[in-house]
């Protein structure tokens, strides 16, 4: 899994019909201090995140691993909302 | 997933049997702001697609879970035609 | 899926059973624009192609859904010869 | 798989139902002379490691396949942890 | 499916029982010319290599359809001890 940070959100009306029902995340990567990373993923949101928020995302066919995902088209899933984080015995992050 | 824009198509007429029927995309990898990002993939096209539209794709084995492409050797796949999108508040796209 | 150009040929008598059969090619990818890519992978050729074509090839779990692969530890393979591929409505390569 | 070193962890309480029970373990990933390689992953724990441990973890469908993170959203598990490496007949690390 | 050059071994007694009988040998990879490529990867045996041979290897989800490996957090394997490559009509590689 990474950490990443809610950024956006994609809108697409004509779709795959077993998309129907997700909330398409846009996430930007972030690295184990919490700077962004460069890269993104556009993520079915399977918890309720919002923008702003810090977020666990699975990508590959475990990102269809979730009630919400299972058997469709989906290589990357927001899992988790992130309470905190700590690297080397430091915060890197608190909610 | 990532964002994409259809750039062009390929055809193949001596192929893996069960490709018979789709529509291959070439489709250029955007980065959350819109720009190109520098990577393609060949998609195969479940939405009806066009040139110069943008998409969401799905890879690897997700890529698989739509009609047109479950148990076919398929590792990319168009699966959205893109409205809208946004980033930090602000439209990036509209189609 | 990726485009690529045959270079060259891998020979390996011991390996295992379940690969035997297979003719690996080394596939060395191009871009869009039909220039090296950098990368390269040695596929299984499900269609024929000999060195020199510009072939279609699928990575990942995709790669084992053809007849030559199935079940086989297989991550690559040529399932397509490229007749020809279109880039912004300019013809990019024409076999 | 992956060699990596386990420098903190992460703590969500908001999260797939599936994800329950799970330590969740920042692991930077090493290169084979044990050095910093720069990239990370957040893996679930199989066997009990700490912080500043050397382990071997495994990404994609393949870290579903321990007892605890079968046929759940797992995309990365740390499933050893090293008592040695040897590269060109050198011990790179023993533990 | 990738070329490379067995470096060395890893050993882990504190592991996944799935893994136990694993031989894991260290990686690196090389590129279509034989040089070193840089990345490397940890990969079960499943052909009985040493260090310093060429080797072909799998990863994902096709790593653990070898005998060794099938239904086991597996992904990357050993699958072929290379004999001789060649690229452009020249050998770049003879056992």
């Amino acid at each position: 899994m990474l950490l990443g940070r809610v950024i956006g959100t994609v809108v697409a009306s004509r779709k795959e019909p077993l998309m129907e029902g997700w909330k398409l995340l846009v996430v930007r990567q972030v690295d184990a201090d919490n700077r962004d990373a460069g890269g993104y993923v556009v993520a079915a949101d399977a918890v309720g995140a919002g923008v702003g928020e810090v977020v666990l995302y699975a990508t590959g066919s475990s990102a269809r691993q979730t009630e919400l995902t299972r058997d469709r088209p989906c290589d990357a899933v927001v899992m988790a909302i992130v309470d905190e984080w700590e690297v080397g015995g430091r915060e890197v992050y608190r909610k």
